[in-house]
């Protein structure tokens, strides 16, 4: 079974126990006063599972939702725009917004999310769903096809990506002990629950797979006192931790390292992975579970902090092409190939979904103060996709259509675990 | 890919990444010397993978390992002991030890941990072991399979339970904050994490599968103020577990349903089941999923607690066909097929494994403080038989040839979930 027939099915048995939601019953209001083309625009709304959310057409006929409020309005610019969308909805809306031919009013996050529900109690047409996914199939994570998926997003430029991310340049999940934290903090702190929950002692060894900008491997050697060894694919990263490394005087405690997970080599106290494993694709987690048993041994341990879901289901389509080529956030059970075959004991699972969502409104609030500075580095289409692909993420974590684990593993022999989690909490 | 093949492909795949164990270069000593039975009492030796234990025959000869300290001696009592042995020597060894024609001298949970730890690196005859668990077929869970399976083990009498499993009956891994806490404040903490992970509030409903004496329930309804109804198919523990609530004044508050936990019906606040999962088999792990679906909606939060392993592997036949039938410890990847049809989002996971242990340490002790009284109600056979059974849990879950696993989940929509774990450790 493919992942597309997986997701299929497991919608299909999820139909078993779900409830009516209102949008089910729902059409738009009045759809016998419709014109031609307006029908046409009520059988688009209809493809993402009649959302409360309202079309008005180039000509000012306005297609709105019969019985829901709607959370927003699109303004599609021409006939064109409609006949793109009824093609190709998923890939076409966000290059369509990108591009200015769709504009909208109201709330991007709450649309994102009023449609991502509306599509899921749309259970009408598998098929061309299955079709749809079938016609975007995601590029191949070779060691050639990584390292131009990874180039394409993260080779972009550090001085656009520190605009946005704070102080740390982390760009993943962080994690807030309350709700006055803030982005930078929480990126911290999240550094630190890592290093916690890994038990990182003073002079041990550490391989980071997928450093970023370097971030945790700068905070494990300066406050966990441990040698690492980080490795990375993208030259602007590679570039950019390096002279942060020697600007802090770090350089001789982390060697980074710009070569493919899959060279990784040596043995080490704990393996560690933030942020990396959506680019590595279900077909290579056995591998890289792997490269951590042979980093491991019988000893040590190890987390993967990785964006997932709830079952597997493709990547959107749009995201998949125009955001992260090759991304893919796996189900929990699909990580279990990182581990079952290697005989890692999993320790610990968090689930910080939420703290995503706010991570991710931190970003977003930050990109949006410096819009005007990304527009004269890129352009206008660039910071309208961007800015659909950060409400778009804010959605999908606040939906749960998304998911956040942390995992924590061990070899199964090492009996030299925490006793409780007791001490990640300061008691 | 069925369970066995399953897990002999993983055996050699880990064997791509392990080191070389002591146990695999060894042999006996001075084989040369041996008589022709020596030499067949050598070659069961190897068909456990040479582990350190010395075997004692009927006419004295000794076979004991080449290199190794042995941490054990068996002593045969006749021919057909190892004859027997050499046919079936997984289930074989553990009647013939109950039968008393084994004899152990040593530690009985480092001589099960040495031939656990041996038996991995054995991986000469995986067709021999394909065969050996073919031929021990574990007993389907339907609904009348299961009545007679949770028969077999808990309906033997409540009193023999409670010579050993201490005051509060639980029969389950407790939990230990401290070195110092003892068995019977370890269940109560144990019942204290599950009711706080569930996050338990006055006046809201829950239902159990699967409630063993009723401890849990009864802890539930006088600590957490809710109102429980609690699903279990052994006679002789519905009865018990309706005694204690009438007994306690808490029968108002809990239902103690004789049922299968199929038959499950009803909304509620939290779903619970510990210690049941064991005995469901994965092929009704969707089933079970959508009666926790149906139980909460889109609300709620539910919590399975299981023994597991790390990945998908038969139960030891003896103990299938003697102690549990039908049971079945799944991995965490199989444990996925209860929520993933569902969209329930997998929130914490803990392991447990080291307090199982430590649990069954003190089982085992309080048994043996019984075992004149057990040989009177039972007979020496059975004695033996609960004795190997006890130190080979023990020694299953030191080596982590079994886990335990507490999953915390709740429906995708579920937004009022935990922010962060701290509130479980009282900061």
């Amino acid at each position: 079974m493919n992942a597309v027939e997986e997701s299929l099915s497991a919608q299909e048995r999820r139909a078993d126990a779900a409830q009516p939601t209102p949008h089910e019953a729902a059409g738009v209001a009045a759809p016998e006063s419709l014109s031609a083309t307006g029908k046409l625009a009520a059988k688009l709304l209809q493809m993402f599972g009649n959302p409360p959310v309202a079309l008005v057409l180039w000509n000012g006929e306005r297609v709105a939702p019969g019985r829901i409020e709607p959370v927003a309005t699109l303004r599609l610019a021409d006939r064109g725009v409609l006949l793109s969308l009824l093609r190709d909805p998923q890939v076409r809306f966000g290059d369509l917004y990108s591009e200015g031919r769709i504009e909208i009013e109201g709330d991007l996050v709450k649309l994102v999310g009023a449609t991502y529900e509306a599509s899921r109690s749309e259970r009408r047409r598998p098929m061309l769903k299955a079709l749809a996914r079938l016609s975007h199939r995601p590029r191949i994570n070779s060691l050639d096809g990584s390292r131009d998926n990874i180039h394409h997003h993260y080779d972009i430029g550090n001085e656009f990506y520190q605009l946005w991310l704070g102080r740390t340049m982390a760009y993943t999940c962080a994690y807030y002990p309350t709700e006055a934290t803030t982005l930078d903090e929480a990126q911290i702190a999240k550094m630190d629950h890592v290093c916690r929950k890994l038990r990182l002692r003073r002079g041990e060894t550490v391989v980071e797979a997928g450093f970023g900008w370097g971030g945790l491997a700068l905070h494990m050697a300066r406050h966990y006192g441990v040698k690492v060894r980080a490795f990375n694919i993208s030259r602007e990263q590679v570039k950019f931790a390096r002279e942060r490394a020697k600007a802090e005087g770090l350089d001789s405690q982390i060697e980074f390292v710009e070569d493919d997970y899959r060279n990784i080599s040596g043995r080490y106290d704990a393996f560690v992975s933030v942020g990396m494993l959506e680019h590595v694709g279900v077909e290579n987690y056995r591998a890289l579970g792997g490269v951590a048993k042979r980093a491991l041994g019988t000893n040590g341990r190890g987390l993967i902090h990785s964006i997932g879901r709830n079952y597997p289901a493709p990547v959107h389509p749009w995201i998949e092409r125009r955001i992260f080529p090759g991304g893919y956030p796996p189900s929990l059970g699909q990580m279990m190939q990182l581990f079952e075959p290697w005989d890692f004991s999993v320790l610990d699972v968090e689930n910080l979904r939420l703290h995503y969502a706010r991570t991710l409104r931190h970003w977003w609030d930050l990109f949006e103060a410096s819009a005007e500075r990304v527009r004269t580095m890129f352009d206008e289409k660039f910071v309208r996709m961007w800015r659909l692909y950060l409400t778009g993420s804010i959605a999908a974590f606040e939906t749960g259509t998304l998911q956040l684990f942390q995992v924590v593993f061990a070899p199964r022999e090492n009996c030299d675990i925490p006793w409780t989690r007791a001490y990640l909490y300061g008691s």
